[in-house]
């Protein structure tokens, strides 16, 4: 069975955005909706007014998206009366407690609206006489009259902030946020599925990778993705072949390095060293066939014939001969590469990661990975808002990758 | 004079929000619409259509919100046919070209609709003979024929994702930032207006203030605004507290610290000592009027008689007797002071800021001012929608402000 | 073979901490040192002086520590004369060239110590008649002479701030960092070694626990580790518990929510009736005695009779009527709950972290997990040294955790 | 007169840092020491001593001094017999109560020493009978016997963790912080004189900005300092100059963004249209003289003569005709531009500040300005020791630089 509510709300609902959150927030807890009536204002100056239908099979839900809707004005066309049970035991409310907000709340008792003295959120309310207040549940004595359901309430919610009033206004964009707080196992079996359904298509898979990659110990999984055919195309910067070279050239010391946990020391000469010797072959792929670079992930690259881009910046040392170091230039090579690719990964680098996201048609999934929460809005910011942001580990992120994509993969 | 065009969307553009944002896009650029017609899809599964007349008195500012809208998908009823020039020079659009954005794109050359080959935004188009492609600026040719103004230009924008489809949908809450890329200047100013305003109204004025105000050497200033009477009450923890008479008992030493700009030695006992003395007087105001407190936030408070609550937490040394251990009675004793409380301010603390947005009114106005974007996010995401955020450095900001409300304001 | 060099240095070596650095670089470069002498200055104002042999059974690595000491001021006695090779290619150094750092050098050639005049990092020194001069590896041409190998070249460290000189010296403490960019796949093995170990030697496991847990999905590796022993004690506050149990009782809705990937709803009221219901039932284990709690972080400690003690904060709902209201109190519980634990670990929670870290001997190791680094270095700063940080993503860290601990442990 | 207290230490001390910590400590709280032994391990598995006498002409803080190096492991060689007193109230310590560390400590009571049963930090030390614990300063009762004074306490510290063991030891690192809870506008009063002081030497000041220098509102004051002779070098990217310009070319819209607090519309198309009026011009000075760009940071260099270097990245659109596109040229350019530079600030930039910083010989000071810690911190690790960090907002900073250095200097 369906049951339904029908809610009004009229104001500036359709720019200031209320009339599209109250849609979503129907959809979001699982409800349905009819649009029952819809005047619209023609002109920015004029008020909207829309009547809504919410539908849902199961009562108590429909219930509380009715209370969610308040939030954002909408009230019910027919409130009826507030119904009122005693609180069974001091500290506690009746199960079916009307939950506050902090708007402005009226309850109608006995064919009278009364106004709540003191709207605040997450309470319950107390009626007592011809005296309406929030209480928090810890105050709550046992008898008293609390306000249950969703009948006989009404809010009032804020009125939209005047265009052109910063200081109201600005904090509007601030209502979400990039969170680290989502359940990321779920997240990287849904990159791993992607992956696969892109091979299957036989399109390509291109990574957008940084030198974090390295120091978190991430280039083993991304050698086993490389060697399994996860990586057709990589884009990074002088930065993360160098340090990959590195490793690979210097083992015993930066291996042991990488082991103990310790980054490599301040001023370490090695990094240019191991750029020395690979401008002395002539290009990786040189070191790689003369046998200097024997493993690591440029070595990989090579190996299984993939096509990486590297771009310099201003601030390379070196750099690798392989390294566009007019970046237009760098940036016509990224783009040729772009040929064939439908999905793309970024992981641990804002620089590669925005000049990738400029050059993406918007057809293209792309999916950021970076435990700076920064690098993945930015990259939102800059329009490519076909982007999906995962803020993790890195390391721990490539580890969970591999193990999903490779049979057998298992870290030493 | 005013220009109008008038531009068309198709699909689920009620509750995927693109309508207001449309709307919004529409007056954040200055320009004003007239809404000629809303066939609403009744259900969620409706596609809804909008045809719109976009009105501006500026015909370029014009044609840039008909390319905005683009981006959202609403093109114009009559696109019109392409208008082409020759780019002036190597490297150089002509000066009205069509910048592009990063979605399917289709020019309508001699009345033949062509679909350009390679979106990627921020370019211009490029038609060779039945060929459309995106050139970046910096490849252009001297003579070559460039789509110019916003006839003749079509976009499809991404389709909406499906609901429950995580992967496709979690990055949308992300289109938008908490930055701390703003005029900073300008919102000091704009806090001083509130607070002479809310003043001038006989409301009070609360704070809501972190031990980061001693820290960063925001005290003397804050002093100043209490003594202007621009403190009526103020809420925090043990810690603003104790460090606050740490500072004023341990003159020297941590005078120097604070003026050195060191921070205060790990280990140090002397907060822990500051806690004792107190203990010992009994109170914060017996301490004032015995004269073992002579300085400092708190002082001025009991000075000018004004009211503070102190709420302790689980981290607590001590702590001063004036702090409420229990957290149910000190929130109590918050929302007692809450009484005539016209403007919040909350100052570098994450824990007191949000336990008294859970407390306030939405209609009391509030401004959550921190270094660190995430505590004035929690606020907003916790439901204080009525919160401004100023992501900034709290040291200068004080001083700033004390600078703006107290005449002849200057720091030693 | 062991190879050595004997350095020296002079000046303000022992307070300024130069001394220990030089010593800890050999061990660090897997060197060897023996001290030949040692003139104290007695007084800060005196200088010290010491000769030192470092030892290395590599003559390459040698060489690199010999450099490595160099910019800590540390020189050869007995410097010898520069080795200069040629450049092989245009673009490439000899294998062996002596790497710069950015202090004032010289080098002796001929007999004669010539300065260089460009002091750059990571370069080489090219020698061009009496002129010594820097150069990076791109403008290198064949055949230019090339300082190599480390004799002939003397470095002079940058003289030590004078204390009491802010701006000179405020960034002293900036040298390191806190880093995500460490291998955590190698941390999460020795985290699970030291909890095995703890368990075989009959000590506790303490657990110091924030709400992120169950928005990160880590709630069901914790399960795993609770019922396989790994957790004796737990410390959280009301949100822990209450986002938990949130969860286990409107598993449908909040179930769907977290395997959506999408967070809780703002102002959602189902913490709030979570609260509600369990403040009917007693408390937490009442509430699993009734069968009203069935599932979830609480349910696991109470059902292997595991001890919790939460403490509220100034912000908590409700709360929950396990949890300590007086803090004072609470603090006095945790106390008597850490006999027995002989290992910390502190997840996603600063406050309760701090609390606990407050409180713990410092020879109970500590380790502080967070995505936050902020989080992992208060601590260190609030004096629990003994603590190690792991600046990592909280759900995978979990999930990994229980996959070593756990036989077949395996997420649905 | 001076008080002096004599202490020893044991252990290995030299190469794990100790000593260099006793001796800062010492002079780090305005003591003086004098070194009456030391016994130099002559390897690294020797164990050193040292005996030292501290100093200080006031008696209390000798005291202090004394505490502070227990934490090291530095006790006295006449560690005496512990002073008892009573508490005078419940709750209340003496006033020189023994502050409590986490280690393990012992009390010498009649000549017996024990042990403290539970140490903890922050505590006072009760002794009862032969027991003696810690105590918080909220369970002390009046009477209980507290130890008073420095006499008669032993702490071991901690054991140097053994090398090699990543767990125990990859905290060591984190036992500072960058931080942002500094007296910023102490900071910006040094900066300032700093400035004077190289600009009457007669060097050259060069600044390395982002474009965070625009959106922050700090250009105006930029202008100022420009205007003023602070500025004789610029060093950005594309970003910076295209920003600027774009807000100089289309003002009204842009300059309305700005004061409004809004950032700049997404997906806009200004900086690209900005870009393509100085590529048709030629340069920025062209656009300068034909009367083009008439306002902001280009502008004003352009009008003072001063040099900017502006180098590409992968990222940028276009760029500017002025922009180097080659890195490597761009690092030529900026070495060239580095004559006669005596001050380098950094404001808002990673990528040019990590670039300069690699340039800069070591006897350069230079000061990096950012509200962003990771910035500051990234330009130490690579080796830019004589950097000093300031982290703050970008907007007040550079409005309180100019208003130190522009007399009559104020925003409009």
């Amino acid at each position: 069975m369906v049951y339904s509510e029908t809610v009004e709300i009229r104001g500036h609902i359709l720019d200031s955005g209320t009339f599209a959150r109250v849609l979503d927030d129907v959809l979001e807890y699982s409800g349905d909706y009819r649009i029952e009536k819809l005047d619209v204002g023609r002109t920015h100056t004029d008020e909207s007014y829309v009547k809504l239908t919410v539908l849902n099979d199961d009562h108590e839900q429909l219930d509380r998206i009715v209370m969610r809707l308040q939030t954002h004005g909408a009230n019910k066309i027919d409130p009826g009366t507030a119904l009122l049970r005693p609180a069974p035991h001091d500290g506690v409310f009746p199960d079916d407690f009307y939950s506050t907000t902090n708007l402005d709340t009226k309850v109608r008792v006995e064919g009278t609206w009364i106004k709540v003295v003191n709207p605040e959120m997450d309470c319950g309310i107390v009626i007592d006489g011809e005296i309406a207040r929030t209480i928090p549940v810890s105050d709550v004595r046992a008898g008293e009259q609390i306000v249950c359901g969703i009948n006989g309430v009404k809010v009032t919610p804020l009125p939209e902030p005047e265009r052109g009033d910063p200081s109201e206004s600005s904090f509007e964009f601030m209502t979400s946020e990039v969170s680290s707080e989502k359940p990321q196992a779920l997240l990287v079996r849904q990159v791993a599925e992607k992956m696969r359904d892109v091979k299957a298509r036989g399109e390509k898979i291109l990574w957008v990778g940084g030198p974090a990659i390295v120091h978190t110990g991430a280039a083993p999984a991304l050698v086993a993705l490389i060697e399994e055919g996860y990586v057709d195309v990589l884009f990074a910067g002088n930065a993360l072949a160098t340090h990959d070279i590195e490793s690979a050239l210097y083992g015993t010391s930066l291996g042991v390095d990488l082991d103990k946990g310790h980054g490599v020391p301040h001023g370490h000469e090695h990094h240019i060293r191991a750029i020395n010797r690979i401008r002395a072959a002539g290009s990786i792929a040189d070191a790689v066939s003369e046998g200097v670079l024997r493993s690591g992930v440029m070595h990989a690259m090579v190996n299984k014939g993939k096509q990486f881009v590297l771009v310099g910046s201003v601030r390379d040392d070196g750099p690798l001969p392989d390294v566009y170091t007019d970046v237009i230039d760098g940036q016509r090579a990224m783009r040729r590469a772009l040929d064939g690719v439908g999905f793309a990964i970024m992981v641990a680098t804002m620089l590669h990661s925005i000049a990738t996201g400029n050059m993406l048609p918007a057809t293209v999934p792309l999916v950021s990975v970076d435990i700076n929460p920064a690098t993945v809005t930015k990259l939102a910011d800059r329009g490519s808002a076909q982007a999906t942001g995962v803020i993790t580990d890195i390391g721990l992120f490539c580890e969970q990758l591999a193990s999903e994509l490779v049979v057998g993969y298992k870290r030493d």
